[in-house]
C-alpha cells in the first residue's frame, strides 16, 4: 500500500475519524513543509519517551523535573501533599480524570483503570488495571482512606465497570470499612422534566434532598 | 387580513412553530374537507367546555363521569384515595406532571404552578398560582403532608421558581416541620464524565452516595 | 375520546407534528382565553368560505375584491395581464408556487397539480389534476404558450410526477410544438465539489455552460 | 512545552479538529505500542518521499512504478492516453479532483490550483498555481484543447477563484477560441422547490432545458 493510503488507514483508527476526514488529514500534511512533518513525526515517536505512567494513579504524565526524583514516577496530583487522603476516585480513562480535575470540586486522589469492561466480558480483570488498583487501595488505606468514589460513565459499560470494581474490592473495603460511593444521578444542568428520560427521572426522585 | 394570513399568524404563535410551518398547516387544512375543518373548529371552541381545572392540583382534566360528582372538580390523580398523602410535588406545567406521572416512580400528589418565574420578575406571585398553592398545602397538611418536592426544571427560570416557592412557603413549612426537597442533580443517563458540564459534575460529586 | 385526546390526535396529523408536540399545542390552547379559542375556531371553519380555488392555476386564494368579478374566480397572478403568456410552470403544491413566485425570477403563469405521483402508483391521473391541466394548457395555447416548465422537486416522487405530466401532455405539446423543459440541475448554492453527491455532480457536468 | 501539549497543539491545526479532540488523539496514541507510534512517525516523515506533485495536473500522487520513468513525474490520470484531450477541468484542491474522478462522468484532464482565492485578496496569483496553469493550458492547446471547465465550489471563495482564472486565461482562451464553461447550477438531488434558496432557484430557472 502506498504511503498516502497507509496513513489514511492509520488516521481512520483515530477516535472519531472516518476515512474521508483521514484523507483530508493526509492532504493537509502533504501541504506542510518537510520541516513540520519531521517535527510531527519526532513528537509522535518520542511521545512516550518523556511520558511516564504515574506509579500511583496510573495516568500518563510528563516527568517535568528531572532533578526532582519524585516527579519522575509520580504525577503532579499524586505528588501533591495537600490533597485529601480520605477519598479516592476511580475513573475509566485519563480524560475523565482531567475533566473531573478541571472541575475543581474534588480534592482527593484518583486511579485510572485504563478502560471499561463491556457487558458479558469473560475476563473483566484483564480489561482494566484491577490488580494495580487493589495494591494502590491497600497503600492508600494505610494513609487513612475512607471512601472510594466510582467515577464511571452512566452507560452500560460504565455501570458494568463500576459494579465489577465494587465487587472486586469488596474484601478490602468491607474489612477496612471503606465506603464505596457512586456519583449522584439525576437532572443534569439544562434538563427539563418534560424531556427527562425515565431512568434519569427515577434517580432524580430517589436522590432528592 | 385575509383568513389564510390570519390563521398563519395564529399558528405561528403555537409553541415551536415558525411562519413557514404555520403556512404549511394552513395549506394542509385547505386540503381537508369542510367536514373535518368543522370538526376541528368544534373541538377547539369546545375544548374548555369539558375541560376543567382540577380544584386540587390545578391541572387541566376532562370531567369523565358526570354522575360521579367528585370527578367533576377533581382530576383522577387527586381523587385517587390510594395515593400517598405525605408527599406533594410542585411542578411548573401540566406536561411536567404528566411526564413524572408516566414515569410511575412517584405516588404522592401534585400541584401545577401554571408556569415559571423569570429571573428578575418584579411580581413573581402573579406569574404562578402562589396563593392557590398555599391554600392547597394547608389542606394537605391536615391530611399528614410531610414533604414538598420542588419538581422544577434545572434552568434559570426553573431554579428561580423553586427558590421563590421555597421562600414563599417557608412560614407554613417551618411551622409544620414540612421537609422541602429538590430533585436529585447529577449525571443523567448517557452522560460521560468527559463531557459532563461543570455544574452537573459538581452536583454529581456533592450528591454521591 | 375526550376533547383533549381528540385534539391531540387531530394535531398529530398536521404536517411534521408528532404526538408530543400535538399535546403541547393542546396545552397551549388550554391556556388561551375562550375568546381566542373561538376566534381560532371561527377562522378554521370559515377558512374555505373566502378561499377559492383559482379557476386557472388551481391554487387556493382569497377573493380580495367582491366588486371585481374577475378576482372572484381567478387569483392575482392569473389575472395579471402583464405576465408572460409564453411560459407555464407546472408545480406540485401551492407552496411551491409561492416559493417560485417569491423568488421573482419567473414571470409566466403557473398550474398547481395539487400533489405528486408516488412511484408505482396505479392510477396516476387520479393523484393530480391531470384533466384540468390538459384543459388549461389547451386554453393557454390559444394565447401563445410556447414552453411548459416542469417545476417538480428533485426526488423520486417529483421526477415521477414530471415524467407522467410530460407523457400525459405529449399529444398536445408535440402537435403544437410546445417545448417541455425541466428545471436546471447541478450545484446548489453552498455546494462544495468534495461533498456533491454523484447524481448532482453528473448533472453539474452535463449542464455546464 | 511538553510533548503531550505540543502534539495537542499540532493536531488542533488538523482540518476540522479542535483542542478537545486533539487531546483525545494524543491519549489514543499513548495507548498504542511504541511500534505503531514509530510506524506512524515513519509514514509521516516519509510521506513526501514517495509522493510527487504531478508535473501536469499538479496533484499529489505516489510514483507507483520506478521502472516506468513516465510514472515518476506524471500521475495515472495524466499518463492515461485514452482520456479526452479536448476538455480540462480546473479544480481547487486534490480532493475535488478525486471526488469528480470517483464520479466517473468526466473523461478529460484536470489541473489542481492548490487552493482558492479569498474575496479581496490583494495578490490572487500567489494564492493558486496561476503561472503553472497557464503553461499547462498552452501545452494542452497543442494537443487540441477545446474547453476549460471551472470546477470550483459554489461559495464566495470558489466563485472568486473561478472569475480570476477565467480573466487570467482570457488572452489565451480568446486567441485560441477555447470555450470556458462553469459547472451547471440548479437543483441538487433531494432539493424541494419549497426550500430552494433564491440563488439556486434563479439558476434552476435560468438553466432549465
Amino acid at each position: 500500500m502506498n504511503p498516502i493510503e497507509k496513513l489514511i488507514q492509520i488516521f481512520s483508527n483515530f477516535p472519531g475519524i472516518g476515512p474521508r476526514q483521514a484523507r483530508r488529514f493526509v492532504y493537509y500534511l502533504l501541504t506542510r513543509g518537510n520541516g513540520s512533518l519531521g517535527e510531527l513525526a519526532k513528537h509522535i515517536s518520542e511521545l512516550k519517551d518523556d511520558v511516564t505512567i504515574c506509579a500511583d494513579c496510573m495516568r500518563f504524565f510528563e516527568s517535568q523535573n528531572k532533578t526532582n526524583k519524585d516527579s519522575l514516577y509520580r504525577c503532579k496530583i499524586c505528588a501533591d501533599q495537600t490533597r485529601d487522603n480520605f477519598t479516592l476516585m476511580v475513573v475509566q480513562r485519563d480524560i475523565d480524570l482531567e475533566s473531573v480535575e478541571k472541575n475543581g470540586s474534588f480534592n482527593g486522589f484518583y486511579f485510572v483503570l485504563g478502560g471499561g469492561i463491556p457487558i458479558l466480558e469473560k475476563e473483566p480483570e484483564k480489561r482494566i488495571r484491577a490488580k494495580e488498583l487493589k495494591i494502590f487501595v491497600e497503600r492508600k488505606i494505610k494513609k487513612g482512606l475512607k471512601e472510594i468514589i466510582l467515577g464511571v460513565n452512566w452507560n452500560p459499560e460504565g455501570e458494568n465497570t463500576g459494579d465489577f470494581v465494587e465487587k472486586f474490592l469488596k474484601p478490602i473495603t468491607e474489612k477496612n470499612k471503606i465506603k464505596v460511593t457512586h456519583l449522584g444521578k439525576g437532572l443534569s444542568m439544562g434538563t427539563e422534566l418534560e424531556y427527562a428520560d425515565s431512568e434519569t427521572m427515577k434517580n432524580a426522585l430517589r436522590n432528592r434532598s
